[in-house]
């Protein structure tokens, strides 16, 4: 297939920058248009120099029906409840649609509404399809709508999944320590994300409270095939990038170290994003950083009860923008890995 | 209580280097020696220019016998090891001892022996007093030697004890994720602290296997008077100082969090080192930079089934020097705070 | 002299934070006022929980009349222009004042109106003695008023002092090339000081137009006897605090490392609050943290043409607060370095 | 051109890292030999993680014949010295060298060996090529063997050679106050480089001592025709990558800035690597990470008399890595931009 036109919604936050920092050089793709309310009408590489000589359009206004005209894909990199306005009218327009907000991750409305608000455009849950592609690649590769997963469900999800669908461990006993750097809060200026706030310190943050964990709830379950409640805590970390997600979980039967890698080898057998580090190894989040990678290690404790897996994700990558491209990519039949081959940048 | 005499063996890494920021201001203190192998005959300012002005000494060999006709008490901040061939000479000339290394902090020589090494000065064990102060602080004042609790452990045990004392909580249900700036590796180098190596990344390390781990089992199952066993998972944080502390448990009955807050307050009611935040607050590592506190937030599930509680505190202070000095005060019949009082530096 | 009491107005920045932090230990000081429009009716250890059991008073409105008849000494910790207008107001109470914004920092109405706005109080700028205890100790004990030093001037009145009050050097030679950690920009929420734009970044801003240039250039032309002009580029650094300072000059005549080194021996014999490191070695900004000291380091080219000075302070400590709590000392009749005495925070 | 076979020497460092990183998705490149002496005989992606997946090959020993005989390109990443060692069996094999030491910079013998030690190797001085593409170009293009430049100097010269070859300042008047990112100290174990010494904490090193002085003396000598001095000071940045250089001269005639912008934009015309910011705009290090940019920014004083120039660069990118791959797109007749077209990642 030959390039195919692209536009993104919302191009001037951190994810919407991650996502013109990829689709930049992504060769199937021709940027048609990007959209910012706070910047348009100026230059790309004025507002953000990084991108000085490798974007070299302007900023436009956010105006669905202007832009539908010209992209065959569009990424809705906007906030969530800005979003669930704006897709309705891209995909009426022909538009395929990358949802990276959290307004089309759910298929169960009253999920939703009660983490979220009222929902505007409900008729399109059934359809949109939640963009893991390693769970769901086929829909995916179908799907007019995907709605992009949430960065710390991606981790807690991929980390869980050969556990909890192989049904290995107590659905009663999941705990996701999770923790991010701090381009997870947004591009917005805000004081819980300056600098001396965050520099020299560590915190945990909205305990029993984040949004993220029905999303995550609704995939394991979907998994278990049965409700799974989860215990999850979010943490910042004085850093840029990165997800490390930390899983409990207590084994239904005592098993050794080497089943449980197996388990994991078998489910990921082939995958090209999911990284299983060699037993005993356990992931850093440098190591996938600007990168697609979901890197994942474990430990079985030697009596064989309890098992922790660690993932390690770049949240702007797999846990927004990459992630996203990926999606895209099986959406227009290319190669899944196009345009997401860059090593890791480390250190 | 006039002024006592003091020496510090193992001056020159990071705890040794906050002993002596702490002592060099303490109203009570004379210093009148400090070792260090590395350093021995150059002046303390010299080689920590921090120090300049401030310590007019030299750093001189670490000699006990020498040192001990000088001193009445000595912190021992010497890697685990050292410390169990030092100590004893130290008592038999007649000082008393706060030991920073984790030498003499196990009550069962098996329990030692089976996570580092043959002890060689076993029958101390038996003497030595755990330094935590809120759980032993009147054996604390009495003894002749005091085994100060290592970094993690003084964190993890602090955010338990209510609950594990109450019995409120499911003994086999504890997990202790914790966090730590790269200060708690030591002053040495090493590539795994190197700044390329930690700065803009996240990692766990030693799952299932770190030496703290019977540290915080001792000290649990005396209160809970019975075997407590606890996942502890380690994790390095780009920062300096601080270790954050989540702690997960399953509640044995359903309780509001308004009465497990009252069970904290009550544990802790008159201590002066430990803060319990308003309800529904969370702590951070900064907010105890430089101090002995111990900052605890909790929160209970909404379904009143699970607690989990936040510690937080300065992994040099109160993991290490600041309540090493707290347990010298009580030693020497000094108020518990002397010596202490500073607020801690933030930003 | 026994106790005194004291007002902060503009608590809660990170200045009035600094001040709050060294002055609630400060051994001469009653605190009976804390000001903060933002949180006023609040309890200072709620907003910072940092200073919880610290200081256990609330903040109050910022109402210079009600303060003033409370308090002897006040600092004001407001942002210029807000300064200028509450600070006679306090005089007129009976308050000494020492002002941390740059509104009394100038002798010359002229020079502040060209760099700030119309001053509304001129007529105190003659009176106003510039807070900088090296150069005006004997002033500033008699001073009603004090405008303390901003940081940047600071480090390079007293990096350059020395050479340039002995005419060692070419006036028309000398650049001050800084840099400033994050916190120096105050405590409001801003994009350019958020945690991603900053860490793992470093960069230069307004250069040829910082604020500073014309204090440093008031101070070193009085240290001179002739005009002096200054080439100083500030830049921000990825830590939270520290200023340091590298200062250039060419030598009117050659001289050794030895000589110029005596020099400043010389200048800044007796000093408490300078430390000139050994011959060869140059200060970090870590050994400084959390104090008032200013600590220097010099080398001179092998070809004894050019020197260079490099300072070291904290710019909330030296650059701000704690050198107000040095003037207030000096004010008070109290011995300069009380409360000032604890040993920096290192790492 | 088809693919060529490419060696890399020394490729475990902090920029044989990158190297690998870089090369690994070069379209033209086939890595043939990848050497180590600590971890030869192990698989890459073990050894670091990150490469896992993208590099499937071992390191193997150093040992210049058996790699000669595979590879027509080698670039060697090994410490000066050792480089001089080894570069003549390279060449006397057949292979075309990009030596990223600095064994290989020096005109004149003797500037080397004033500064670093005898060189073994004299003869290949007068035919190695300074690697700077846009000084150089040509030469490079046609050369058996480039010293790629040093990091530092890459900045330094890239940021004043305009004014320098002009001859728009005066000689004399050079200062180079440059700050760099902890990765440019290599990956070695030390205790310089641990994260507690440098977080948080900023210092200069090495004043009027840096090797990498000469270098940038020679360069800017040639441009100007005649000897130039230059006081270069370096600087630790607690950040893993960049490098910024704040670059000072004095007009020798008074010049508007725009005039002086002409005189930039001129000189870096059709440069592919160069970008001029937008006048009054100064560069970050972070809009330049990962890249072969060298982004630049500049001041005239409103008097006109003296300039200020700004440069950054990526100290591991343009500063070792990627220019050495430009190099060789040069010499193997690449376009001079293949491989390195990513965006910069940021934040």
């Amino acid at each position: 297939m030959s390039q195919v036109t692209v536009a993104v919604f919302g191009a001037s936050g951190y994810t919407g920058l991650e996502l013109l920092r990829l689709l930049a050089r992504h060769p199937k793709v021709e940027l048609v248009a990007l959209t910012s309310r706070e910047y348009q009408g100026r230059p790309v590489g004025q507002v953000f120099p990084a991108l000085a000589r490798i974007i070299r359009q302007d900023f436009i206004p956010p105006d669905p029906e202007q832009v539908a005209g010209r992209a065959q894909f569009v990424f809705t990199a906007v906030p969530h409840q800005t979003a669930m306005e704006l897709v309705p009218r891209l995909l009426a327009a022909g538009c395929r649609v990358v949802d990276l907000s959290a307004d089309f991750r759910f298929r169960d409305r009253a999920v939703y509404e009660a983490w979220y608000q009222p929902h505007c455009a409900p008729e399109l849950l059934a359809e949109a399809v939640y963009g893991l592609p390693e769970l769901h690649r086929d829909k995916i590769a179908r799907a007019r709508l995907v709605g992009n997963p949430g960065c710390y469900p991606t981790a807690v999800i991929l980390g869980l999944a050969p556990l909890v669908q192989s049904r290995r461990v107590r659905l009663d006993s999941l705990i996701a320590d999770c923790k991010s750097g701090v381009s997870g809060a947004g591009r917005g200026a805000s004081l819980a994300t300056s600098f001396c706030e965050v520099a020299d310190s560590f915190r945990a943050y909205k305990v029993f409270e984040h949004r993220h964990t029905p999303e995550m709830e609704q995939e394991l379950s979907l998994l278990a095939e049965e409700p799974v409640r989860l215990t999850f805590t979010p943490h910042l970390v004085p850093m840029n990038r990165g997800i490390l997600a930390t899983l409990y979980a207590t084994l239904t039967a005592p098993a050794s170290e080497a089943e449980i890698y197996r388990l994991y080898e078998e489910f990921y057998a082939g995958e090209p994003f999911v990284r299983l580090l060699p037993p005993g190894a356990l992931p850093t989040t440098a190591q996938v950083r600007g990168t697609n990678f979901c890197d994942l290690g474990l430990k079985v404790h030697p009596e064989g009860d309890r098992v922790i897996v660690v993932a390690a994700i770049d949240n702007l990558g797999r846990g927004a923008a990459a992630q996203a491209v990926c999606n895209f990519n099986l959406m227009a039949g290319f190669p899944e890995t196009t345009g997401l081959e860059a090593a890791p940048l480390t250190p």
